[in-house]
């Protein structure tokens, strides 16, 4: 491919240089282009890089016996009213009518379609189990799109389902899927990937695994143990809190005239946070009753954990009516109104001298313990947040770190929400009809791209692992407009892509530092530079875009020697 | 890949056998499954065809110097609007508003996109000229899908543009990305395509021809001269007709009580149909102002050339208002009101001794002619349709045709329709600012799939060209039991494999009747058996699906004999 044709356009700036930097280097490098907020057209370089992507996760798909299917885009809202998606799911699901009337969505996942396809086929268990997937457009109507490719609505997603005849066998099955994406990562030439257990979300199901490729600008948060390599996204982690060794005191009030947070309770009493019951209001979704949450003063609610606990849709109290008995403030374990729902966060657990409000403005208490004092039956549950320097919940050691991170895939065990719900059965062995289980696998393609950029670059442009570059070497000719130069440059474009080798050729009469510029955003691995002086001394000059390698070859074997550096750096990524 | 864990099931019956062939056969043999009218999920065997048919679609599309790119299923109306066409597309378009109540459209083509990709990039002559192509899903709301996947709403399409500097340098690209077309339908397999001149729709532009797979089942009538190789859409085909000399006769009005149709008349006056004006009544859509077509009694009029001939929609009359001064039965060239358009046709030229209605209830004229007694200002133009036995245009031997067929692909020279009223321009060599000149071109994967099936089969499955077959070999075990038959088919499954070739492996324990009709439904090319019979005899019985070859291989040689046999029919199909 000549730069000289190539469509695409090089900047120097963009408007917005506040995006994050795969975003400002892939819009610098003529990648892609804004259609409508969340939605871009690819220009060929991202199309290259998105179909080598593609390719690496059919190989792996495959490898783990999938069959390559193709679900729909749009599809009928009878689909999803089966599985009771259609009205669980909010306004992130388009919905719209067809020219007959009838009630349609756009497909933001897949699970319905599969159901729909395996249904009154996979009959009897001795088809089972199986593994569909497919490489489709999806379209999800984002709030927030951000990031260039990493949030946007419309996007290529591999989506995969299995069905299987018991959870062992999912669960087999799952490990499978699992090694499949550590492989795929490694093969897209994603480095700093981990699989975190995360929080199933929309997708119901039990167990889950989000693979994160850690970034400061990742939207997730995680909770990393260096110790043991315990990993979770915060909205899941536990949280373990060592308590002091406390005694028993007497119940005490005392009054806190203009105490009402906990620092200002801390100071008026000479008490430090971890001494505190700190309560958080929250309020019901569908109801708008409150529920309070007593956490240690010093930890913070993880909302994503009590909404789990609670099984019901949550969010903080911004204003609390007056007639709902809190005393805003003061609220505390001692003579609370029942008016309301309580959770208590373990991180109280065995601690016998709390402070906490008396629920009467202007008054708190001491030598409070929730065992003792609280009245009310209760149980301590885990719905604080984890953070930095905690406690690991598989090893105990205390050295918890938290991170940002992308979400590059998911696995889900689903379990048998779908078929049961969907009415889909098998025979089973024992002659009964039973529900299959599933588990279901997700890839988005381009959010994958924008990653990879965002991990390998500097600040002149990506550096495109070999297995995923839009092209394995770019020739630059200097001197377009010298008769020999360009000859020796034709020549070895035409002789590398005898060999297989991808070739951008750039043979555009410009300044060398423009030209460099421009392939410094292209990001193609290998370089080759032919110029009036290295055709006098029969050399070319071949670099690498990661800097590490930077050398001449013989022109006479120019050709054959970057082949054999294609090839060997492409064998870092092969598994 | 082994039938015991494939996703699909053959049937033997498909309740509404009167579908057309391939959908019936597509249908039995688990390809597709139905998820709303016109919308398909495509099982594992037709989405590896289908991707095959995208592969060879691709190399031809890179081979004509196509770069690969991707718009986006979803678009802004505001898109759409630049180019009018958001209001004269109808509700074949799918509209809805996303979350933010922005306008947003499912894109049916990608001409907008393709423009507004292209647009502030190409700016310079000498970018020119490119062009630019994806395989994507697109969205049609067709009021009437059928055939299965040969009329649908929802359907994966290789689209391009191409984009030049002048007519001329378009002419030229056209031609190649013709040729091109004539080697991919070739490569697939599809054997009785030819290229006709076509309407251009709601492209625009002025030369499109359409690619044809000649079927009786197909939708599209086309008019065929046998002896110099004319093909045009009946949409656009010239109607030449050689009228008998006749000689000028007084004008003169008879009574005909009763006598209404071209056949009442002529049997009341002993005329024959040719020495009539037949009239035909349309109205135009936006004003219901009405039309009176002549043309010579024994031809059809054909309302797409109507239509161009107008520039406006119409459509045939059914009930006439009373004030609207038409005499139903009786219009005529003679005293014909003038609140109606007149269209004569060419048929009736050089026709001296007419029947004509009198516009008079129970009257007709005879020995008018238009030249002389119309009164009327008026040009002869071309709107009527071609038949069997008509005349060529090109070589004027009487001989056309008449057939039906298929369109599986399409080419446009749309000049600057879009480019202009998106306001797309470039800096020409002149030093000034200038529309690019555009060419479209498209093919349905899935339409190309069912119509390859439609020509390629018999009356127990698909007979797929070894092209584009899901699998190159499948390998029947009819006694999986036995370990040393199963061992036989295992081995030679393995060493097919190792050896590249897709193999298809009925690793079941059924009838071998029952085994065989299910491998008809598979319709792979090339079919192994292994039973206790051959294995005693040390053989593999070999054949192809179209019967064109029936031997055995000796058991030791089977599998490297077999992938030769692939490889001379692959062959076949390459250019």
């Amino acid at each position: 491919m000549k730069v000289s044709v190539l469509l695409g356009e090089r900047l120097k700036h963009v408007s917005d240089e506040s995006q994050i930097e795969s975003q400002v280097l892939m819009t610098k490098g003529g990648y892609m282009k804004p259609v409508a907020s969340g939605i871009y057209s690819l220009l060929p370089p991202a199309q290259r890089i998105s179909r080598k992507i593609q390719r690496i996760i059919r190989e792996e798909m495959d490898r783990i016996d999938g069959q390559e299917v193709l679900f729909p885009v749009v599809m009928p809202a009878s689909l999803w009213q089966s599985s009771g998606r259609y009205t669980s799911i909010g306004s992130e699901m388009v919905r719209f009518e067809d020219r007959g009337g009838n009630k349609m969505v756009l497909g933001m996942t897949h699970e319905e379609a599969a159901v729909h396809m395996a249904d009154h086929i996979a009959k009897s268990y001795t088809q089972y189990p199986f593994m569909i997937y497919q490489l489709q457009t999806k379209f999800r109507d984002e709030p927030r799109a951000r990031g260039g490719l990493i949030r946007v609505r419309e996007f290529t997603m591999k989506d995969a389902y299995s069905f299987h005849t018991s959870q062992e066998d999912l669960e087999k099955y799952y490990e499978r899927a699992y090694e499949a994406y550590v492989r795929i990562f490694k093969r897209v030439g994603a480095k700093n990937v981990i699989a975190v257990k995360s929080d199933s979300g929309m997708m119901g199901g039990s167990v889950s695994h989000e693979f994160m490729l850690l970034t400061d600008v990742g939207e997730d948060t995680l909770v990393i143990c260096p110790d043991c390599g315990y990993s979770a996204n915060m909205e899941v982690a536990e949280c373990i809190t060592k308590n002091a060794e406390t005694s028993p005191a007497p119940l005490t009030k005392v009054a806190t005239p203009n105490a009402k947070t906990i620092e200002e309770v801390c100071a008026f009493l000479g008490k430090k946070p971890e001494d505190t019951a700190k309560a958080v209001v929250y309020a019901y979704n569908d109801t708008d009753e409150y529920i309070v949450v007593f956490v240690r003063g010093d930890t913070e609610v993880n909302e994503t954990k009590l909404r789990n606990y609670l099984k019901r849709e949550v969010h903080p109290a911004a204003a609390i009516r007056e007639d709902s008995g809190i005393v805003p403030g003061f609220i505390g374990g001692v003579g609370l109104t029942d008016k309301v729902d309580v959770v208590v966060d373990r991180s109280l657990e065995g601690l016998h001298d709390l402070v906490t409000g008396a629920n009467e403005e202007g008054y708190h208490y001491t030598g409070f313990d929730f065992a003792r004092d609280y009245g009310r039956k209760f149980v301590y549950v885990d719905v604080a947040k984890a953070r930095a320097g905690g406690i690991c919940p598989v090893c105990g050691k205390p050295h918890l770190t938290v991170s940002k991170g992308i979400e590059v895939g998911n696995i889900f065990q689903l379990g048998d929400k779908y078929t049961k719900s969907m009415g889909m059965t098998y025979l089973d062995k024992d002659n009964t009809e039973k529900h299959p289980i599933m588990g279901c696998y997700g890839i988005g393609v381009g959010r994958l791209m924008a990653s990879v950029c965002q991990e390998s670059r500097d600040e002149y442009g990506p550096v495109w692992p070999m297995s995923i570059a839009p092209w394995q070497v770019e020739v630059c000719d200097l001197r377009v407009t010298d008769d020999k130069v360009r000859a020796r440059s034709e020549q070895l474009v035409s002789d590398l892509e005898r060999m297989g080798v991808e070739v951008l050729y750039d043979d555009r009469e410009v300044r060398p530092g423009s030209m460099f510029a421009d392939a410094d955003l292209f990001g193609v691995p290998v370089r080759v530079v032919v110029s009036q002086k290295t055709e006098e001394r029969g050399v070319v000059e071949v670099s690498t875009r990661d800097k590490k390698i930077k050398m001449e070859f013989a022109a006479d074997e120019a050709a054959e020697k970057t082949a054999a550096l294609v090839k060997e750096l492409l064998a870092a990524y092969e598994i």
